[in-house]
């Protein structure tokens, strides 16, 4: 970069125009290894790929450059049996993706707390991204201390009166078990009139997960759309995750043109690994 | 930004933890207005689209949310009549695609030189971007000037003995008249062991129009890749062109899955918008 910069000084002073060899030592640097060095990593959320079956979501994945997955229940249900649930998670694995979470799960009875830390343990993940009913927490606890297996709670905006933003599950977790934690959804954090480069900073030591998305308003009839495309402040999201040293995953909830979103999933992650490249 | 960069300070200084109001008053700016902020803009070269129907070419770019385009022969054949091609300006324009120029357009005789400029004037473009032989300069010279209508010169790297690096388009027109200037391009640039971020800085004066994309080698077995995949330093593109204060097109040459390119055109420009967005 020291080059690059004496470069820029050197074409303001007009030294350029005496003739400065263009002899080019820069070193390569390809794209994969620019993420690494974020310490937070590029993922999907499962449903995102709701229409599609596991072949499919494998083959988008993969034109989109993209490995890490938080797998929802449309590709592997709550009551599949331990064989059904390796046979899914083995061939997520033969197609080079990594299933690092489930989710999002609702729970709404402690059966339905028992079943999804059942769940979690049989896929082999460390993580369950996730929303239990409030009166629920202090038996989610329980689960966490039992499995050693972290909740990230998803935010849903205005649209659920469960768990709306960041602030709300914050006041709801800080005094639980520091494995019970948040999934900030950026785009339902923002129709819900937040500001997600805020709650970021704020809640960030409890920040898990975070679902990367774009919106087009901020308030509740605010659509999903291309990420770059809507008001979502990205640049801002990055500084902040890298503020927070935020090391889990970006996974990017695709919900806009369902049946077909290839081109809006690439174009998505495209831009989050430009703004990314930025420093 | 004096709240945000605030904020980030206080975050810094652990004033956050005594609680800071959340009111979040960031005007909302949408990609569009960013890019406005941008002299040039994004566009597509028409080659990308060569397995594709001008139909199908509109569809897509509207997909990528892209509108700029230079048109390529085998949409609009060099032979056409004045209404065939006022009939394929029209398509586009009627699908809200700008044709901004024609191109890349070889041209080996006199009387291709001449076919070029009556094609471009009969297309409404004032840009023609092309590759005439290095004997026909002069007499494009003179076409310049009696039609009023510019010329970039497209280089190609190490595959084509004819104009290889934007050097050697300069050494070649710089005592002509200043409506033949060229198109850095800056795949092939990459391609021929030259740094595009020093050709834009050095030959900026000239520079009308970029073919933008990205390789995985620096050298003529490099192969072209999703921008942001590759080796090319976007980033600096990016600040080269805005220290030139180009005002002409970006526009995306993509070469990659030709027979299925939507996803990589939307990631390579979600990704360039990305890097754009960054200041």
């Amino acid at each position: 970069m020291k080059t690059r910069r004496q470069f820029f000084k050197l074409a303001g002073t007009g030294i350029l125009a005496a003739g400065v060899s263009s002899a080019y030592s820069s070193p390569v640097i390809t794209q994969h290894q620019a993420d690494a060095r974020d310490l937070f990593k590029l993922g999907m959320a499962g449903y995102s790929f709701k229409e599609f079956t596991v072949e499919q979501t494998i083959e988008m994945m993969k034109r989109a450059g993209v490995s890490n997955l938080s797998i929802k229940d449309f590709h592997m249900p709550y009551t599949s049996t331990k064989d059904q649930i390796t046979s899914v998670i083995s061939k997520f694995r033969a197609g080079d993706i990594n299933p690092y979470a489930v989710g999002v799960v609702y729970m709404k009875t402690e059966q339905e707390v028992d079943r999804s830390f059942e769940y979690a343990k049989m896929a082999g993940v460390k993580l369950i991204v996730g929303a239990p009913e409030y009166a629920l927490l202090p038996y989610v606890e329980k689960k966490i201390k039992e499995y050693d297996i972290r909740l990230a709670i998803h935010n849903h905006g205005p649209d659920n009166p469960l768990f709306p933003n960041a602030a709300d599950i914050w006041n709801n977790i800080w005094d639980k078990d520091r494995r019970m934690g948040i999934c900030i959804d950026i785009g339902h954090t923002r129709r819900d009139g937040k500001d997600p480069v805020f709650d970021i900073l704020k809640y960030g030591s409890r920040i898990f997960d975070v679902h990367i998305k774009d919106v087009d308003k901020d308030t509740k009839d605010g659509k999903m759309v291309e990420i770059g495309r809507g008001i979502i402040d990205i640049p801002g999201v990055i500084a902040a995750l890298r503020r927070i040293g935020f090391s889990g995953m970006c996974s990017l909830e695709y919900e806009k043109d369902m049946k077909d979103p290839l081109a809006g999933i690439a174009e998505s992650l495209g831009y989050f690994r430009g703004v990314m490249q930025c420093r």
